[in-house]
């Protein structure tokens, strides 16, 4: 074992770690807690193996399962941008590629361009692993939610719109898991949970 | 896509969001609050991902990776049981075993038998993916409680014989990874983080 290298792989999941403390909107079901980044993704990379069968695309499993495990890690230094904060997502892109250069830079170059390779194939989403790692990224707030009776979107005051156009990238991932969340969101709709077109008060 | 078969799916998906509740001993890096099961697992999964190349035997990442993501999920019904506690270590296996008859009784029954496959072959830690899988569940909390001084061991009053007694397991997952250990258990001890051979105040 080459020392140095080992050494620069623990910094890389020392500084990982600093994902448990990055709170997103979801909240755990049962009515608990804010999600933090790391259980997000330990939930999505799960739901690959276990949804596998509903890729419109045969995937590299493991790929897939890394990609989800390190798909928010920039949020260490751009913090979480809500889906739905437009204003936020106007600067998004600037502060999480700083944000990448920084913390995959810590690792052994071969790996630094592994895993920036990675997370930079989790945001194009063109590949089949990203497009399905991207269903698990909408599906996984999306059943949490819809647990809890909604209200996420409900405090958020979302629009049924908002929420819909945000599944295209999932039926890209899997038709069969779009047919869910449609029958999800329409549910959701029906009981007022997802306001039906506009933000009245916004 | 039957319906039936992906509301089992689901039970599991939202069964498993509990182990983001069940607290673990160790502490998040900056003597942080203690660290839950899921982030563990997260934890766990992205080092297998990191580590590959310390492996004694060339492993099936995604099913290593699986292993890692669910080797706790026990615990929803079982509790956490510490590494060092000999009392709770007497009923742990037929408390976790009724566990993981409910818990992955929720899924379709081919991945019932599948899961189950993974999470027995995580406790009899004989094939190469579970042996380094287990290398890791030892690892994780070294270097978070190294990272923070040792302060999880010095509370615990733990002995030096107790941690790496231990790592024998990690041995068998990574000789690369054991000398890692060896290191960082020696630097421990002469640190006084932990006592050398007895726990005199037991």
């Amino acid at each position: 074992m080459q020392q140095e290298r080992f050494e620069k792989q623990k910094a890389f999941i020392l500084e990982a770690d600093k994902e448990k403390n990055i709170l997103r909107q979801t909240h755990l079901s049962g009515h608990g807690r804010r999600e933090n980044d790391a259980e997000h993704a330990w939930h999505m990379a799960m739901m690959v193996y276990l949804l596998k069968e509903y890729s419109n695309e045969s995937i590299d499993l493991a790929r897939t399962m890394m990609m989800c495990l390190i798909h928010d890690i920039v949020e260490i230094d751009a913090g979480d941008t809500y889906a739905y904060d437009e204003e936020g997502k106007k600067t998004q892109r600037q502060r999480e590629e700083a944000a990448a250069d920084r913390i995959f830079g810590l690792l052994p170059k071969d790996q630094r361009d592994e895993l920036r390779g990675i997370f930079e194939e989790f945001e194009a989403a063109e590949t089949g692993e990203a497009k399905f790692a991207r269903a698990m990224d909408n599906l996984q707030p999306l059943l949490l939610n819809d647990s809890n009776g909604g209200e996420d979107w409900r405090s958020h005051e979302v629009t049924y719109d908002q929420v819909r156009g945000r599944q295209d990238t999932t039926q890209r991932g899997s038709k069969e898991l779009y047919e869910v969340t449609r029958e999800i969101l329409d549910r959701n709709l029906e009981k007022g949970n997802l306001i039906p077109r506009y933000n009245w008060k916004a």
